[in-house]
């Protein structure tokens, strides 16, 4: 599935709108609405705000900037491929710490810990993207398989890639309804201000990965100047999306 | 993003063994756990089991394997488009009594509507899906735009297809987030049977709508006996997919 003549650069430009805007509102929500960020608290509820906090800006946004980098930055190759993985690895950890911090909130408060769907689907969504930042490390960058074997990993690499990514969306609106129908259920407004930016920040959250998505099927852009890098297989890489 | 060298059709089996477990999965939950299905009833918790039900058998299953039956049956292209077209009416119209269930059975109890997150993207999916139909309906079957059109709408149509899809899982996912949460607030055991039950059903689900994407984005299967109709762009939407 790929959209002929529609180039991944001004789309991106559109995601990264959409993720300012979403870093924005969940700022304002678990600073201004919740009470702020800590790791060591009195009041434990700072300790899981970091939850959403580092799971959107870290997994989902630099996550998609990750995906993105390597369609949308005229750049050759390699360097597009650095910047594709050290993206990921910034994405990963920021998502570890993230879970960590619902964790510690959970145990320093006796909660019960991996009863609900989006803390499994969430666990696979962690597991599944550092196994794939590991194959992709080992195939693409370092030792680095034949040109037979990346060829061939490449289509596979792109669709577990999006595979995982949407899945990681799914999970952050799961997370998102959850917190929410806690609060409700704990007597916050069912249509009060901090429901609807809430909702919305999710709504943000899902449109900035459809433009993620978008862009991995959009055309990449050529390198700045036009040339191309002995290892550059953008083109195979177009062609498979 | 297209699978080259896979097949639909042995990928869409996977998908059928998945339907029907997640079909005999949700009306277990709904018989034998939550009492039963009813449109009228004294205990209006029968109205709301609808709901599940004809969401993920109708617009769900039923939606997907619509979507499937475009690629996988061995048949030509005007009896698997009358097909697509039909299972997909069918899909709409189970949602649309689904949706009712839901709004049914909280104003005869006076409860809130419209404030979740599953509540906002329900709404969004079942219009998009409205929207997608009829405009499938009119661009391709009847009175059909001229072949230039068909041809430029057929990437689009299947993309936003797939987009409208990915929503429509994504939304049932939440449903089931949403009803355990309640469910546990109100002191159902949060490790035992029925939360178990539920979040395997929405796993099966996901995984249900994994294998359907994954057959959109396979080859396509050659109708019996070789023929291609006078209407056939199987090779374009393979292409293009």
């Amino acid at each position: 599935m790929a959209i002929s003549g529609v180039n991944a650069l001004p789309i991106s430009f559109v995601a990264h709108f959409l993720a300012v805007v979403a870093a924005v509102l969940v700022l304002v929500w678990n600073i201004s609405f919740r009470g702020g960020l800590a790791w060591d608290a009195e009041n434990k509820d700072l300790i899981f705000n970091l939850h959403p906090v580092l799971m959107l800006i870290g997994l989902i946004i630099i996550g998609g900037q990750a995906i993105m980098s390597y369609k949308s930055l005229p750049l050759r190759k390699p360097e597009k491929k650095l910047i594709h993985l050290v993206l990921h690895a910034i994405a990963l950890i920021l998502g570890i710490f993230g879970i960590c911090a619902a964790f510690k909130n959970h145990n320093e408060l006796g909660f019960a810990n991996l009863y609900s769907l989006h803390s499994w689907l969430g666990i696979a969504v962690i597991s599944l993207y550092g196994l794939q930042w590991i194959y992709g490390f080992v195939i693409f960058f370092y030792p680095g398989g034949s040109s037979a074997i990346r060829g061939e990993s490449l289509p596979w690499h792109s669709l577990a890639g999006t595979f995982i990514y949407i899945l990681a969306v799914g999970t952050a609106s799961l997370g998102y309804l959850e917190k929410l129908t806690f609060l409700q259920n704990n007597g916050l407004a069912k249509y009060g201000p901090e429901a609807i930016l809430v909702n919305c920040t999710a709504i943000i959250t899902i449109l900035y990965g459809t433009f993620v998505i978008l862009t991995t099927l959009s055309g990449s852009s050529p390198p700045a100047g036009g040339g191309v890098g002995e290892d550059d297989y953008s083109s195979s890489y177009t062609a498979i999306n």
